[in-house]
């Protein structure tokens, strides 16, 4: 783990740019004399880049430092400068046509375009927390956040350090991440917009369904793909200190 | 209104039981220095009766106090001492065998258990809150809390006066209910047990679908129709204070 830069960015929360080979991410912490902080992976949606996704990283990131967390994100396989995923372009212009006719993508456009991503970012994530738990100031207790849920899913099934995922039922499920699902028996705490007009409901409730998991909650909203409303940002991090606690000081 | 006994549950609670003319209740509102407090009205399950229901009803009344909340449950049509609703017995039956079969009710099924309840609880509610409203004690903002969901359904379908409602998605829903559904338009959140055994889930997101309110949530948990985790109940909590706002000071 190279650390490229570092600064304060309020009395709560130091924020530290990192690489760990190919990987790049910033990684927020509390104060150093706290004790060692439970940390939620930041997940991102695919596509947009960690510099575009910076504002909303940074308030995810604060909203879990006030609860005594410490919070990553890494730069995902294909977004930012990174080398473009092979297809990923073709099957991202199959998904917009297919969207564009009112149609539901076929399977192997959504295939194409997400199992790709997850075969990279999930072995990305696992690297970054080989390193990561490495840190005094970072403490046993893990979870997941938001971004891809196909790549939150599979992380939940095969890596034991994740004990908790909050996931937000908003891009699209291979059929093998149905699978992976089952797998899952981690505490879940499951995002829906119920409006969501790029997403499938019917099979974002089959997922829900799918999990192995014997506590799992699914939160549905109205509003499309990004009318999040604040309280629902609240229930997670709730979750969060439920199922990872707080810092211990 | 006449009030058949009062006391002192705490020293935040003053309970009092109560008549309005057929109608029996409970009314448990914070202390008479307090500025005039948002009222919850505490449905209940159909056919239980409010003398089986009095701890947990003193439970979700307590947490409406905590949050400066007056609370008020009143006897269904047909429970605790009351002449039995005509061909609720048999209808009662009925579903029992269905359930017992493992087969879905007929419509007309539920039509007979539910819809007389209906026709009689609603109007008992609301002479309830016309009798209520004039306390001094009691403030303009009105919330419906749990029960038999097509009772909530119809009154905030109806009812001017209710501003939200937290609703119980475990009882069995009418079509005339899920008509009347369009027709809420206040906030709403739902409750969902995801392995209801009791329930018709597909039914119950179809419902939820057909309110007509634009910010309504859905909460699903998993567990049967008594397994509701503590969380949940302080999420509703919650959705009233934002909705109702506390009592003011």
């Amino acid at each position: 783990m190279h650390v490229t830069s570092e600064h304060t960015l309020d009395a709560r929360t130091t924020e530290r740019t990192f690489t760990i080979g190919d990987i790049s991410g910033i990684l927020w912490t509390p104060p150093a004399a706290s004790a060692p902080a439970p940390l939620i992976l930041l997940g991102q949606p695919g596509g947009l880049g960690m510099r575009r996704m910076y504002p909303r990283l940074v308030a995810r990131a604060r909203s879990a430092a006030a609860h005594g967390f410490a919070a990553v994100s890494v730069e995902l396989p294909g977004a930012g400068d990174r080398t473009p995923l092979p297809g990923a372009k073709r099957a991202r212009a199959d998904l917009t046509r297919a969207i564009a006719a009112g149609e539901q993508p076929a399977d192997d456009v959504i295939d194409r375009l997400i199992l790709p991503l997850v075969d990279e970012a999930v072995p990305e994530w696992q690297s970054t927390l080989d390193e990561l738990v490495h840190l005094p100031e970072i403490g046993e207790r893990i979870g997941f956040s938001g971004g891809v849920i196909a790549v939150g899913v599979r992380l939940a099934a095969i890596d034991p350090r994740i004990a908790a995922a909050a996931l937000f039922a908003g891009s699209h499920v291979p059929e093998r991440t149905m699978h992976e699902a089952r797998r899952v028996t981690i505490p879940l705490h499951v995002l829906l917009q119920w409006d969501d007009e790029g997403n499938d409901r019917a099979r974002s409730l089959d997922l829900f369904d799918a999990f192995g998991s014997t506590q799992k909650t699914l939160h549905a909203n109205m509003g499309g793909h990004t009318g999040v409303p604040q309280f629902a940002g609240d229930d997670a991090t709730r979750f969060f200190v439920r199922h990872l606690g707080a810092a211990r000081g």
